[in-house]
């Protein structure tokens, strides 16, 4: 075990950290797994919103990469990135920016799932003259959006899509199932269940006489598990660059491949109660409780000492917007914890741990400090 | 019934809207109730983190405030504000940022609730020739942190700091529990109970001879319900100037109080489960569910019209990063919502939904458009 580094003893708190070598051994995982099934990755950008980080993430300026937000998409074609999934239902209000990174020259992919928004895709592209590059979502699991697999409307969209003009991609689902799985079997199991619904869905439209060239899938923790990529042209993950213990739960990585924490100090203590009080709130560590619903919960996050080592059933009990409250375990006293303490919290969710900060300081391989600015706003 | 603003129709979506018409109201509510109890308001900032906003919250630059953060300490003295209560206990890694506001003339008072606190304070002070101006931290409903009122550890504390050259200026305390209230007598004794307890407190340490000048109090509950407030010098209160649903469900506010509203497009359907999906999601409204423990649960918040009129019972049910899923009651199907239609959320929370976006849209009074743009960060 070495020593916290000195620079991070004096950063002020609470901050973002983000262990670079952890980091990049989960990017290369992934990567490895999926080559090995012969398919390949579209990450997901949307957990870090980074420029900095996608240079790791992603191999070439023109490797396929997935977004949340338009304000991503600009950002990540500001930086050269040019194959982009919009993967959030399109509408109206978003065209004129979607047009404006087509014009760019950037390969921006857009979704939708009904013959609504077709029509209003295919009105816009007469009126300005654009052939966009659409994905229809698909449903694998009763989820969120998308049409069943056997759904005809599948056909009927893509037929009207093509017929006034417009590109017909890819199919896409989304297997947020696979977050509630409970063993590792069901996860197997998600990630045939998606596999098969893309395939189904692009045999719809194949057999109408269209390519429809990409048959995108993925969730963390099915891409960790899937086996049989046959068809399947490409997955699509977004946590797995730096896990968080929704993933542990599930199983998909250990404590140890976070790569994620929030540093914070102990500001109080309430002896009476055996409570710690930090200086990190849901403000830094947000107010997702992912775990809750899990096997094991760990409150607002998993405790760990300065160097990173975590304390077994320690956790963040309580927040408020700048306290967090650390109902100790009856081993502990809050005198193991005096004020002033370092300590660092795992999260349950990096997403949305990472989305309350607008940057994050790095420990880079050689245990320097970088700092990598978040894409902000939508 | 107006017709909501044509530039708020084509504003992209999601984006966190004020209404400054009822901000004001809220703003000159609680400031004429504590007037008339003859006592003054110290209003926190933190909920709108916003110099903006700020302008019409205290009426003078040298009105008392309070901040969450040394970030908003540092960004309202840039605005000219001179009197700031950093009201999260300090730690010594915060004291050299604490040092250079007080050396810029801003009266910057910090808290504690420890003698270990304390010497971290008065060593930094005799090392740097400071003296800090302190609070004591109160604990008045065995909440978070602080002291309790009889606590000996108070008027030993004031001794200690006061013989070492720092000022004791006040005794401080948050009435936190008043948010699990469920009747209105609840608030009042809640509010009794707070200010019963800084009046021991400052009693205490003004027996040992020594001023204690300020009695502070307050959360936006118990500053509302408050009916005697002698011998109390200042409240503190943060979320009354949007109020939420939070403060709907303890009788605070009305519906038509609440100012702040995520505006969110629909994005998708899901006729079969009568689900409409729209793109806010937790980046948008925050994952905070503080109505899930009251009587009344919204969800991730009340879905209004385009023009700001609650619809009875529709809330959004579940959200994703950029989804959210409004899963409608019986008496609506999705052919009510096409797709692209705008529609309003309001936050169950409304620090936690304005801690989401790092600015504000704001329909002032005239129905023009104003960016506030938010305090980022530690």
């Amino acid at each position: 075990m070495t020593d916290v580094v000195p620079w991070l003893e004096t950063e002020q708190t609470p901050f973002l950290l983000i262990d670079q070598q952890r980091f990049l051994t989960n990017v290369e995982r992934l990567q490895k797994h999926i080559s090995a099934l012969g398919c390949h990755l579209r990450p997901h950008l949307k957990t870090l919103r980074s420029v900095d980080a996608a240079r790791y993430i992603l191999p070439t300026l023109s490797s396929p990469a997935t977004v949340s937000t338009l304000a991503e998409a600009e950002a990540f074609a500001d930086a050269g990135y040019t194959n982009l999934l919009y993967a959030v239902g399109i509408s109206a209000n978003k065209l004129d920016r979607v047009r404006a990174l087509l014009e760019r020259g950037v390969q921006l992919h857009i979704l939708l799932d009904s013959i609504a928004q077709a029509q209003v895709v295919i009105d816009y592209g007469r009126k300005h003259g654009v052939s966009f590059s659409v994905f229809i979502e698909i449903d694998c699991d009763d989820h969120r959006g998308g049409l069943p697999p056997h759904s005809p409307l599948i056909g009927h969209i893509a037929q009207v899509l093509h017929d006034n003009g417009m590109r017909v991609t890819g199919v896409m689902s989304h297997s947020g199932g696979s977050y509630d799985a409970t063993t590792t079997a069901e996860i197997v199991h998600a990630a045939e269940q998606e596999c098969a619904a893309i395939r189904q869905a692009a045999a719809q439209i194949r057999q109408l006489g269209m390519d429809c060239p990409i048959l995108s899938v993925g969730s963390t923790p099915t891409a960790h598990f899937a086996e049989d990529l046959s068809n399947i042209t490409e997955v699509r993950a977004g946590v797995y660059t730096t896990f968080d213990l929704v993933m542990y739960n599930l199983g998909v990585c250990t404590l140890n491949d976070i790569a994620m924490s929030v540093v914070t100090t102990v500001i109080g203590h309430n002896a009476d109660k055996n409570w710690v009080l930090v200086d990190a709130g849901w403000m830094a560590l947000s107010r997702d409780r992912g775990t809750a619903s899990q096997h094991k919960d760990f409150g607002y996050g998993l405790v760990c000492d300065k160097n990173g080592i975590p304390l077994e059933n320690v956790c963040v009990t309580k927040v408020n917007q700048e306290h967090g409250v650390i109902a100790l375990p009856n081993d502990y006293t809050v005198q193991d914890f005096p004020i002033g303490t370092q300590l660092r919290v795992l999260p349950n969710h990096a997403c949305a741990t990472a989305a309350m900060h607008q940057h994050y300081v790095v420990e880079t391989t050689q245990h320097q400090r970088e700092i990598w600015p978040r894409i902000l706003g939508w």
